[in-house]
Order: C-alpha cells, then sequence, then structure tokens
C-alpha cells in the first residue's frame, strides 16, 4: 500500500523481500520510490567514478578458500563497544528514510534490532531518537552528528541523543559542504518529509530544502578540538566519521576519537577519491589497534564484509542496500537485506575456515592486478539471455505436439 | 534421440563431434539440455568474477614460441601414478552426470578411456563404480570423496571403488558447504536423476535434492588427521583437492597427502576467490616436486593446459566441457573434446621445441601486464559480421545476372 | 541568432549557459556548429588515443578527502607573474574563435576577464591583438606564438602584442608540423574565417587554408636560441609550450624560458604521447620551483585542476569547453564554463582542507591502479535509463486515473 | 575490373587508393575479396588475442613529443644490408599474392620499388622470382624460405633465387605446423592459385592444398645447423624469422645467423604468444647491435614504426595492409599503403626532432600502464555518429527553406 505525506509516496509495507542478491534491489526499488528520491539515494557526485569503483575496488582483493581446517558451524557474532551484535554488518547513516517508508527511521532501527546489527540514524533523520528508541528499546544503536554552527543546537542533541540510549556518536567530517551531486541538479530533488531536529529547533521544518541548503546549515570548520568538546558535552565515545589515509586516523586519535569511520560518503562527495577499501591496509597499519574502526562504502556482498574485516576493520557499515530494503518491505525489509549479506558472508567463513569474526581479521587475501570487472552473473535478470526452446530440451509432457517445444 | 527419466531429457547419442573449438559447445548445449540442468553447469557463485577470470587469468601469461628446437612428432604421452596416459587432460569429478546422457559417468569413462586420459567420477555420481569399471576395464581411474560424516558411509565407498579398481582417491576440501550458487536459487535447480552411493546407502534416492541439501549430507568438517584416517582405510593413494596456498599445501603434505589438486571449485564455491593459475607457482614452489599437481578450473584450451604444465602442474583437469561433449555426443563426444584440447596443445609443444609433456615443464612463460580480454575471434559464430556482396567478390558462375552477386 | 560570414554560420549569443557540467557541452554545440569546425575542435590525430587518454589519465590519480581540517571559506585567487588572478584555470590558446562566434577572440577575452582567468590568444586569431586590448583593458593576457620563418613578420607580431599590454607570450615549439588530424581530411576543414595576422601581414587572409598548410607557414625548425632571440625581442617573458619530459624542460630553462607549458597540443599532435599529467611529476621534479608551470590537455572537471595543481603546476589550462562555451553563449558562456569548474575545484578545496591555491600543492594525492574508466554518471543525459510509472511512485495527484501512473 | 582463375576472382586494378589510414582498408576489402580469402588474411590463430594485442600492445608504450629540437626537413631513407632504402618499413613474406591479385607477388613487387621499400616473397608465392626479377630489375628483394624436407627441393630454391637478385634468405622457423587458425576451417579455405615452386618441382600446383597440408610439406624439424647449412648452400645472408626471446636470438647468432626477424607470425601461430613489441626490448640487448634486427606483426601506424625503431628495430615488417592494397589498387596500391605508413611516421620524425633513422633509434619512449585501448576515431567511419541537422549549424544558402536544415 502507498500512504502519501503532502503528496510525497510513502511505502508502508512490512515483509520480508525475496532476492537473490540485494544488487537486484536497485532496480527493483524504482518501481517504489519517485524517481528524485530513488537518484538521490542512487547517486554519486561528479562521473559517479567513486560510488563505481567503491564497490569494484574490492575485487582488488581476492579471498584465498582454505582447506582442512577442521572447523564447522562458524558464528558471526561480534562484539563493539561493550554492545554483542550478530552480525559486523551495521546500518550506515543516511538523511530522511521517509523519502523510503512512512515509519522512517524506526522501522529501519526495527530491522537492525531484529537482525542484531548495530543502528546508526542521522542527524537528518525524520524521526526523532525518542521515536527509535521506544520502539526498540536498548538495541545498539549510534547517533551520527553533523555538527552544527550553533553550539545550543548542538547540546539539544546530544541530551536528546544520550537520553534516547544512543550509545556513540559518529562525527561527519567529510561533508562540510555537498559533493557536486549532479543527479540532485537534473531532479530538482529537495527533502519531502520534516526532519525532526531542524522541526524541533529551528521550526523550519527542513521540508523542501535542498541537500545543498541542508549541508550550509551544518558547521563549515571542524577542527580537533571539537572532538573533546563533543565528547565532553555528550558524555558519549565519537568516531570520526570520513577519515581516508594514515595522517587523519593519527590526527583523529590525538584528537581523543574513540573510533575511526573510514569512509568516502559512499562517493557521494569528493569523485576519483580512492575506494575505502584500497586505503583501509593503510589506515588500519597507523591505527594499530588502538581504537575499533569501521568501513562503509560500496558494500553489498559478504565477501566485501569479508575483506574489509580481514584488512582491518571491526565493523562494516551497508547504506543504500538498507534503504531499498526499506522501501520494499519495511523494517523485515531491512532484516532481509542485512540477513542476505550476513548469510553470504557466514558460508565464507566456512570455505576459509574462520570460525569467528576474529579468525576473519587473520584470513589470506590476496591483491592479484585483474581487471577489476564487476559484471553481474549470467542467469542476472539485467543480462540473462532468453533460453532457447527445442524438442530434446524440454520436460516430457511439456512440449508442444507438433513442434515438441515447451507449452509452459 | 531423446529419452526421459520421469520426465528428464536425457541424450542418448554416441557421435563425435564437429566443432572447432571447446568454446562452441557451452552454446550449442542449450538446445538438448533442460535450462535448470544447463544453467546448473554453466555457472559459477555469486557474480560468477572466479568462473570468468578462471579462464581469462590464463592470458596472465603468454607463451614464447622457440626457434631452430631441432625437434618433431612431440609425443602428449605421460605418466602419472604409474599410470600411462596418452594426454595430460584428465576428467574433473562432476556429480550427476545423467542431467546430460542417459548413460551417465559410465559413457564418460567410455569416453575419457579412448582419449587415453584419466578418469574420475564423483561421490555423486548417478551411477555405480562397478558399473563404470565394468564398462571400461582397469582404464585409469581416480574417485572424487565427498566425505560423509557417517564413517561407514565412508567405508561402504571405499571398499566399493577400490574392488572397482579405482587408482586414487581425490578429497574434496573446498565445499564443505555449497557456495552461495545464484543460478540454481533462479532455476530451483534439483538432482533428476539417482544418485548410486546415496540410493545404495540411505535408500533416499538422492534424487530431488537441491545442491544445498547434497551438500549438508557431507561433513562440514574436515582436518589433517582425515587424510591418514581416509588412506589407511581405503589403501589408496589421497589427493587434497581444493588447496589454493602454499600454506594448505604444506598442511596437505604434512598430512600425508599422495597429492595436491589446485582447484577453487570451478569459480562454484567462494566468488573473489584468485583464479587457480595465479596460485599455482606459488603452491608448485611450496610443493617443491614431493608429489604430484593437478590444476583445474576455467580450462577451455590447449595453450591452458600447456600454461598449467609450464607452471608447475603435472596434469590438467577440465569439467564443464567435456559435460557438453557428453550431452552432444556421449562417449564419443567426450572423446572430441578431450582430443580437440589435446590436439591443440600437441601444435603449442610443436612450436615451443617440447618433445614431452617432461620439456612443457620447463617452457618460457612470460607474465606480461595485457588488458586480459577474453573475446573470441572474429569468425566465432557468436560475432561473425555478415559478409557482404558484391559483384567482385563472388565466384565466377554463382553471381546473381542481375547484381552479380552471388546466389549460393 | 545567426549571423553569416561568407556563408559561414557564426553564433551572437551572449547568455550563461545553464549546464551540470562541462561535458555535456561537447554533445550540445553540434546544434549550433558546422560539422567540419565541430570535428576540427572535437578531434584528435590518428586514433585519438591521446585525446581519451589526456582525460581519463587524471584517474590514474585519486584525491584523498581530508579531516578536522579547521578551515573554511577557501580561496581559488591566486597570483601568477604578477598578475592577480581570481582562478588558477587559464583559457588556452586556439586558432580561429570565429568558427564558434561572431566575435571571436574578443568575446572569449571578455568571459574570461568576467571570470577573472588569464586569457591567451593565437598567433592564428581571426580578431586582432588592438580589439581585444581595446575590449578588455588591461585584463590579464597571454599571446601564443606559432613562430614565423619570416622574423619581419615576427617583429611585427611582437610589437604588436607588447603595445596591446599582454604580460607574455608562450612559444608553441610542440607543432612545427601538424599532427595526422584525420577528422580534418574527412571534413575537408578549412579555416573559414580571416586570421588578423595573415591578413595584415601577407594579405592573404588565412581564410579557406587548410590546418596543413597553416602549419607549414610557421618555423619548421626551432632551438633554444630563438627563445633568447624572441625575449631580446618582445621585450616579454617566454613560456616554452609543449615540454613533456625533464630533458626539455632542462633545455628549456638552460635556454632562457621564463616558464613551462606542459602539453600535447590536446592530443592534436603524436598520437600515443603520453597524457600530460602522467608527465608533470617529472617535469615538475626537473623544473624544481625555478620558473612557473601551466598544464593543459584534457582538463574538464574541478578535479582535474586540483590534482594538476597538487603535482606541481601552477596554472591550469583549458581548452575545447571554453570554446564550446563560446558558441553557446559567447562571453558570458565562456565565463559560465569557467565558474562551472572553478566552483567544482573550490568544492575540493573545502573537502581537503585547502584554504588556498598554495595548500593545494601540499594536498594528498594516491596512485593506485585502477581501470581507469572515463564514464559518465547515470543522470548523464546520454546514458540515463528511462524510469519505470508505476502507481506507487508517482507524486499523489499526478497519476493516470486508470494506472496510477503519472501524468506529467 | 574482376578477372577470374577457375571461377576465383582476382583485382586487375593498378591505382592510388584514397585512404585516411590503413585500417580502413580492412573492412574496404572485403568487397573485393571472397570470404574464405579475407578470412586467410584477416584472422589469427584460435581466439586472436595474440593478433589482436599484436597492435594494441604498441600502446603499451608512449612517444615523447620533443621541443627546441632545432631541426627540419627528416628523412626516412635508411641503409640496410648494403641496400639503400626510401623507408624502413618492408613488405612481410605472405604466401599467394594471387588471392588478392591477378598479378600476385609481381604486382606487390613493383609496389614496393615504387615506395623504395624493401620487398619479400614467399616460398609459397604464386609468382616465380624470375618473373618477379624481370619485372622489377634489381630492387632491394629478400626471400622467406619455409625449409623443405627435400633439400633438392631446397637447392633448386637457393638458385633460383640467387639468380633472381634476391639479396637474402629470411628462413622462418616459427610454423613447422599450422597454428590452430579457426577461421580457415570455419571457411574451409584452400589455395585458390598454383605456387610456383610447387609446381615447377612436385608438379603438383598446390592449388587446392589447405594451410595445413601445405605446411605439413615444409621440414617439421630445423636446428641450428640449419642455419650454417642454408648459408653455405644459397651463398646468401640468412635472417631467422620467428624470434621471441633473447636465448633464441643467442642461439640464432650461434647458428650463424646475419639477422634476426622479431615476429609471432602475425598471431597466426602460438595463441597468447607476447605481441612483438613487448619482447623487442630484450631481445635487441641480447643481439646488442651485433646483427641487424627486423621486428613485423600487427604494424599498421607511422607510430608503430617509431617505436620499434626506437625500442631496436632496423626495419619494421607490414604485411595484412600491404595485402588490402594489392587487392584495392595492385602496384600502385601497395605503394600507397607503404607510403601511408610512412608518411605518419615523418610527421613523428619532425615532432620528436628525429632528423634521421638513425636519431629514432635513440627517441624517449615511456611505458605508462594505460588501459591500452584500440579504440578508432570518433570520425573513423565504424564510429561515426550521424551530424544533427538545426537551423543554426548550416551553411548558409544550404538550408532548408522550412526548418532551415541543410539540403546537401
Amino acid at each position: 500500500m502507498t500512504v502519501y505525506y503532502k503528496g510525497f509516496p510513502q511505502s508502508d509495507r512490512n515483509e520480508a523481500i525475496k532476492m537473490v542478491n540485494v544488487d537486484e534491489l536497485e532496480d527493483r526499488v524504482r518501481k517504489v520510490m519517485p524517481e528524485a528520491a530513488y537518484y538521490y539515494i542512487a547517486s554519486g557526485s561528479e562521473n559517479e567514478w567513486t560510488w563505481r569503483n567503491n564497490t569494484a575496488a574490492f575485487n582488488h582483493f581476492q579471498i584465498v578458500p582454505r582447506s582442512l581446517t577442521n572447523m564447522d558451524n562458524p558464528s558471526t557474532e561480534t562484539q563493539f563497544m561493550g554492545m554483542d551484535l550478530k552480525t559486523p554488518i551495521m546500518i550506515c547513516p543516511i538523511a530522511c528514510h521517509g523519502i523510503a517508508h512512512k515509519d522512517a527511521e524506526v522501522a529501519t532501527a526495527q530491522g537492525a534490532k531484529a537482525a542484531g546489527a548495530l543502528f546508526s540514524s542521522s542527524t537528518y533523520a525524520n524521526r526523532s531518537v525518542e521515536d527509535i528508541a521506544t520502539a526498540t528499546g536498548d538495541s545498539p544503536k549510534f547517533f551520527q552528528l553533523y555538527l552544527s554552527k550553533d553550539w545550543d543546537f548542538n547540546k539539544m542533541v546530544f541530551d536528546a541523543v544520550k537520553s534516547a540510549g544512543y550509545k556513540g556518536i559518529m562525527l561527519t567530517v567529510d561533508a562540510l559542504v555537498s559533493g557536486y551531486r549532479e543527479a540532485n541538479l537534473r531532479t530538482n530533488f529537495t527533502f519531502p518529509v520534516p526532519l525532526d531536529f531542524f522541526t524541533r529547533y529551528v521550526g523550519a521544518e527542513g521540508e523542501g530544502m535542498s541537500v545543498a541548503q541542508m549541508y550550509a546549515n551544518s558547521a563549515q570548520k571542524i577542527g580537533p578540538a571539537d572532538v573533546a568538546k563533543i565528547k565532553e558535552m555528550s558524555g558519549l565515545p565519537v568516531f570520526v566519521k570520513g577519515v581516508m589515509n594514515a595522517e587523519d586516523a593519527y590526527m583523529a586519535i590525538g584528537a581523543g576519537a574513540d573510533g575511526i569511520v573510514v569512509s568516502n560518503h559512499g562517493g557521494r562527495e569528493i569523485d576519483t577519491a580512492p575506494a575505502t577499501i584500497d586505503m583501509l591496509p593503510e589506515i588500519a597499519a597507523a591505527v594499530n589497534g588502538r581504537v575499533p574502526i569501521i568501513l562503509d562504502s560500496g558494500v553489498r556482498r559478504g565477501s566485501h564484509v569479508f575483506k574489509a574485516l580481514a584488512l582491518g576493520a571491526d565493523l562494516v557499515g551497508i547504506g543504500r542496500p538498507f534503504l531499498y530494503g526499506l522501501a520494499l518491505g519495511g523494517a523485515k525489509g531491512v532484516e532481509s537485506v542485512i540477513n542476505q549479506i550476513n548469510n553470504e558472508f557466514k558460508i565464507l567463513m566456512q570455505l576459509t575456515g574462520c570460525k569467528t569474526v576474529e579468525d576473519v581479521k587473520h584470513a589470506d587475501i590476496r591483491q592479484i592486478n585483474y581487471t577489476a570487472d564487476n559484471l553481474p552473473s549470467n542467469t542476472d535478470p539485467s543480462v540473462r539471455r532468453a533460453y532457447p526452446v527445442t524438442k530434446e530440451n524440454q520436460m516430457e509432457g511439456t512440449q508442444d505436439a507438433a513442434t515438441g517445444a515447451s507449452k509452459h
């Protein structure tokens, strides 16, 4: 069923999604999301080179199958910042889940909880942190902060987040201004549904704002001292989100960061920034285990999760795929997406002799130079060829009398 | 002619196949195999990246033509584990040959025998090892073992295999669970014909089982000790099949393995595993001649056989191509496929001055970085352009009076 | 409106251009330029490999996003040879702007002035240096010199250029003969509008001359001594344009050059010459700050400007894009193009913590081996897929009663 | 006009060919050659990977444009084995020129003479060496030898070749058996016109023989001693043709070879052999100037000639392109092809400051890793897009009254 918020169609589904892989959802979701909203999600900045290469670059690394491992029943459970998680996959912060579903972040958080995954909501969420907490109790939650120029606004946010039981803050530092996102220009995208913290603080509903305007509200200038200030004001651990080289990892740790998120904002900020997976080894070496590392950007497969963990990450974030799940199936749709990727990941744990997520961190990953094609399989709906129908290749009783070809 | 097993069409052909290369068969066989069975064979896990790159990666290596070699009449004969073979090409183990031909593994083994090649049958074969032995006498045969959780089942298998005159066991260690094979999900593939050992032991015909169910029957946990146990119970040499790096080669040899099969299961288990040819040099260096090495996965050409031998393999296995040959021509079809690849291989022996298969192991192979395209030739049916017909380019007497264009 | 010079259509527009990126103009301009003139601009020599790779090679380098930079309001202003510029982007010399606009170089110079960019006009300009100076006062201007065999002609040019207030001479040394430009052969291109200096000196209007004839007029032989001679006769700083390796940079500096232009003439001379960005690091190291460096060839994006500055350039020239802007919008069109690329550049300065152009010269640039695809984004007009229209994905009130599909 | 030899159409043209580049001829010639003959020429072995990469690999190397070179009027003249040549481009030996033109090798030799290029004819030529000599006097000629098993046949050949004034013998050592050429199998190609030396010696006209049968006549076994024997019996210098690594270059020189031809037989023997240009540096280093080096295989452009000379070759052979020229224009067609490539080469000499062919041998060539695309230019007939016709982009007086669109 479709409900409308001032003419904007929102799904109200709550059903598990039947899929073969999450890549299929990017096409399927076009049928349930308006074009401008779809392209707000399914796009990157400029030529979308980094968006494409974020995923393709995982093929720069290959997983070596292992044998005689004497091990079965791997477990994808993991601990993170004192939280027990059923999967190392987490929900990345994305603004305005209302473009996918009437329950917006509440439904997403419910899906994450059902999958035992760490949920994170954005400063520019439609739903309040209170509503989300009410709907999900003390399920593991992080908050993503677009630091405002206005510290009173920030204080209000910290207090709300702390009392809603969020376990940490992810300070986004790589989007001081919006990347040059051509899709939004071509579709004239504006946020169709009010953003709670804006409504609460400035009264301006945040509705109808363009992406660039929204970013212009946030602080254009963030330095090391801000990390300490946020920690002190919020009383919560602070992760610096958007670190893409060793120098900035050292800077963040020096500033007191409790963790690092290796991210290039899903290829939505600097186009021709390197893929996150290509920068992870350098950053993990610099961090050297001092603080936990989350990696996001371009994650679609269990093998992506596997490689990120093996190359130094502790948690791996997914973005667009969960939002497609939200649009196609609400909370249960989000859960389906997390489970699909986690199931693929679990198969790889068995085939590489990794009993635990910790074992995966010692897996044998190679860097052989292949033409990193990112093609789908031959039976992928987008490329599957029509199958010939002949007298010889049809199940008996289903052939056409004359031609012998199949009737079904 | 087509016969039906409970409605499932099976070829009963026994004729040599006219082909230019084996790649042509992958398209041709669609006309004689039902779609689900076809895609069970012609598919890999997930995006099929490893399946594609298994073959494309052979182009990471180039064969240097040699001159003034003072040599002719090369011979492709070779010795392997005391067996005299007419070719270093062997038949890889594939389950359920009944999806291609009514005589299933019996026909395949006959074809292998005619070509003088080592045959191997799978634990999940349709036909019994006894039937196969009856049909082929003491032609060279290896048995591929999916170790069962149930050691009585294993004992039954070993005894049958030993008395049927099989010369060795290939212990598959890289498929404890099925890779995430999307083609089978999209076609709802289940095994259409009973699997002999299942029928014999558990009464369940194995018919109608999905791939994942089948694998679930096998041991999920295999360790070094199992190698010794199998050797001891079977009284046969044991090859560890699915080794993909030096560490596991050392492990297998340490466990008493009599040989190594470098394989990633034809790209059907871990997608974005490296191609086998790319891992062979490292493994061959580790094995250092202590035990024989077989390589499989992606082999289609004489040049693939040549490169695998030159980089450290002793035998080279083919899979899908022989099954297409079985469907298109039964035993003679299998023989045609082996001979086609062997003839291509023999030409390369002459053009590189390699009198014997041993000489090939010292051939000059280079690793120049080309864009490893895997395109067909211009006259390949899939890309061949229509040829213009003009007054000037037609054989005399075949032109159209008016246009001069050819009539035929 | 379109005016005609002896039947040749020239735009007389003077309007800002609405664009998402400058790549779009290369297709749009086909509607306002005759085919032969279009392909004179939108082509390279032979297979156009260098033309293609000039732009694609920028993806050999990646921009690392930076965090906790404590900086906002970056400025793109820069000083160059004593001139204050609002942008490090300059207008490269291109012959015969009259093929795009009736006001030719005058309009281009006005656009450059409005954008605060260094303008350069070609020896083979339609409009005189005097007209250009009259129209633009003392806005920053360089003159590009095709040295003539006839030093009287050269003297006449130097005097005119000096008195018109030009601040420097760019001596083109990489086009002694025309590259093998197949597009011009296929369209029989000849210069449709008189070239001022030809008309002024030899009386021959230069009109109707082919590219090859034009080049044949210039000196076929230029050596180090010519640099000193030109400096002495012109009384202006001399930049050597067309330097593509360290050796020639040393030679040029040895010859007294006041600056280097790293250029392969936009891929219009030697095909399979390396891309300029790939040679810049070597040249910048050789120059070692002794003289300023300009880079041109293939620049389309703010990220290209960013990378060139970070790898050693002081100014970055654009060619074809500004000419498309001239055809589509006259002076204001040229200004739109410079501002589009400069705005993209400014976003990157903010996202990498570069307050000034000097800061950009210390940015973190990586050289990770990606398949350097040069694809457009998914919403680029040339590839954007039709969007499905369903009951669920349309704004309310815009659906078709029956299908629910959108009316607009 | 078309004449027929037993129904086989042969061109009898003798006219210069108007072309933009030689690549265009490969498509154009389809209109004047029967399909089987065309594909005998325009094909390689197996997947034609080496045939494709022979040309694409030239893009592994880039030509650095040079500046302040103080040089003009380059000359492409060169000396080779005492012969004065107008170009370093030579005619490679190809069998049976009669498939392209009624005068076969006589016309080709005439064309080569007119262009001042070294001509070479094959053991399997249609026309006798006597006819060729009669038609061309003492123009520079080499003879390509397929050594026969029958030394009387060889003696007859040497005597004829010596008395016909040929200056050297190229002993082909890389085609002891035919590569696996799938095009010939698909078109059932057989030689349509008698091969002179076969007719002369064995009475069998050689007509109707397949490629494989032809090769079976030649010696399957050639060793170092044969080089000395041929030198001694022929009294002519002997070049070993088909050398593809340093070891074989040392072997050939050790055997008394007077020169080396770096060749992989145009990609018609071993598929996935490396491209000749990629092996030339190693071979040139091994030869170290002791004997001259010829390179062939995949040469289409002046830049290919330039790179081969710069990387160690003394002469550069072309094959298929001259045969297309022969079919499309007879002797003058061959001359057009040589001149087209030589003119492109001469432009590059000027733009790199190379006054002589010897200078080219010291040119600055780089090996930057590009995605070695081998695409044509945008105006290449095979890819050129239709140009939009609008009111604004048409020459005046040629517009349609109503639409303003052009009438022509």
